[in-house]
């Protein structure tokens, strides 16, 4: 059962390793089929390099159970629901502990569009989600963790589909797209984006972001519409 | 057409992820036959690992028209074809945005020619180029970039056979040289220059440019009719 | 005699210099039979990848004494010894010159607990160990090294076992876990989280450790009883 | 000729680009036959793998005089000449732009030393060599680089043996040693204290360098009759 997105599901969480992502198992991806309410996602703690497809672990969206697959799912599976959950044009997620993106967490920033760079990924600033309250911990970390970041989007008033990334305050970045290589390629232009914005405000600390006419006219090239990089076919 | 062109454009963009210049999709070089009028350049968003030399696309240096190749040309075509026109020693361009260089250009400010490293490839300071008003953008976002770049050598009496790269504030830089693989060069030294930069700051804020007659010295070992390095054949 | 044990910190031997945490042959790892009370140890100065499971050197836990091999054994052995004499849970001890832990070490700064990375693996701050006295290094500097690190455990009242790391003043980082592989993975994990804190700080001069309840909430859910983090099977 | 020497020198070279030291064409090893007055260098700019050992260029130690080669010696070979025939300890030169190293050349710092990494190669501080005249710089540049090094050495009452190494100001590092690949495990050490030293300041602008008793227990038990570090060939 659904083989297709097990393999792409498979390819990303592939590719943490070499991108650089990821150190030890300190990564996963997941992959939704929206249709039939499933996610599929990397079991908990097995290292990249002995990943196969059937190892890869089907969750039912709606209740959370396992479906398919004997292994535990990622700690993190319960965030990866909630966001599924609140954000309808997200069917892949991607979570890393990527070394700048994770120092912006820490230091509880929002990581700013200083750049084209950015914009052509993220429309605008990408915000800081709250640490959780203990309370909260204790009603289950991983699912309040999902809530607290559907809760930054809607107090910001931030559309998910532009945004598709939150830097979680103490903990590390998220991010998500239409499928889960394109939640990867979101992580790994976020990891970018926050190391040259890590140098940028060494340089300038008085750096301002990207005007908003810039970050319309990159963002809107390449999404929506009226994009017009690429091949026409993403 | 073109084969040879094709072939050096098809290596300088291979080149581009071993060099550590570009994350995903993000950098193009073209070369210039001006001769014939024809600038090879590739088509935008196609990853490195796939590209061949009949995916490259042609377009003519006057008119800007595609004349060979089914695919877009990458989405700063115009950019190029500005640098070109305005700069007659300019036989490759080279795009990317890596990470330190990119960096500078985020924070607004010129590369400063702190050592040798820098003098060995660009005859003192990076310059830095406005960002482009909402007119401008309007009016053809990528062309217009050119247009500023080429402005800005303009008004600051720079010779671009001698400073042969920018830094567009907001963007990322662009080098270019006597052809595609030389244009490479001058992007993997612009980043390598301005990551050390960064770190000479941060070691001595108040660090001093190399002295002129250092500058003359190392530029001209390696550039002009009294050059002697290398092996007398570049 | 130890073939298992031989094998196992060979491969962890072996994994240092791909970790990225080693330069030259700046970086060692041992394991322990505590039943035998047998440590198995680098030789001094051999590159890694000449290492053989013979060149290892065999120490006896209680006189320091060679058992077996007939190299030189890590010129640090003495304080891999005093590690395990004073930490019962300790079976493996890795010590490398990791350049971000190192920094923090030369800075003489304990490692502050700023995110869930750490806390994943250290239940807080990564103690900082002062350096010798003169006359502690004439009495013998490697092993009086390793009785420093034990006193800085017992002043501080910290658990080795729920903190398997240190940083000593001047030198280098010392790691441990129950085997040579996760006192590897623990030197993986300390690089990168010191690495993370110096961005972190750089972003924030002020920023706080994690909350008490989040350190509990993720040590806990990898380690102990409780734990639920991967398949039920470390 | 000197078929050993060559070997050596070439194996030296080729580590270069692996050691993540250079970029482009920026480094090169010699190495010295001191009983024939003999010196092996890399040619100028050519590509480090294209390199063979017939490539080399030999130059004799007192006159400068290629004796053997086709191609153009490296451009700094009056550099690596000049530091032979004043430091007698010396038959194995490397000079890099490696970049942390750089950056401290470029802020004209000399690099403390914060810690044992640096202790167990350098005795102390690698010295910073000022810039040169337009005089000097007209009359030889190259040579006068050599000259200032070893004026730098006597003038602080340097041993070049327990400090095989110097920071020219505006440019580079060099160092040398026993031997042509001792001289570039010298560059690389240099470079990764260079880099620790940088990420020290940032976490503590007033760290102080190691006390003297560690940095002569350090540097005694690798180098010396009383040296105890390695299996006693070195």
């Amino acid at each position: 059962m659904l083989d297709d997105l097990k393999q792409q599901v498979l390819e990303a969480n592939l590719r943490l390793p070499a991108s650089g992502l990821v150190t030890l198992t300190w990564g996963n991806v997941s992959g939704l089929d929206r249709d039939r309410g499933l996610m599929v996602i990397k079991p908990s703690g097995v290292p990249y390099d002995r990943l196969r497809a059937e190892d890869l672990v089907v969750l039912d969206l709606e209740s959370g159970r396992r479906i398919e697959g004997s292994l535990n799912p990622s700690s993190d599976s319960d965030t990866h629901l909630e966001i599924y959950r609140a954000f309808p044009s997200a069917a892949g997620v991607c979570h890393t502990h990527s070394p700048a993106a994770t120092a912006w967490s820490q230091a509880g920033r929002p990581l700013p569009c200083f750049g084209t760079t950015h914009a052509d990924h993220f429309y605008g600033e990408i915000p800081i989600c709250r640490t959780l309250t203990p309370e909260e911990v204790t009603a289950g970390y991983e699912r309040m963790t999902g809530l607290a970041i559907v809760e930054t989007f809607h107090h910001l008033h931030l559309n998910p589909a532009a945004v598709p990334g939150v830097l979680q305050h103490g903990h590390a970045p998220f991010t998500w797209g239409p499928h889960a290589l394109s939640a990867l390629d979101n992580s790994i232009a976020l990891e970018m984006c926050a190391r040259m914005a890590l140098d940028t405000l060494a340089l300038n600390p008085d750096a301002a972001p990207l005007p908003q006419h810039l970050l319309d006219k990159h963002y809107l090239r390449k999404h929506g519409p009226s994009a017009y990089y690429g091949q026409g076919h993403h």
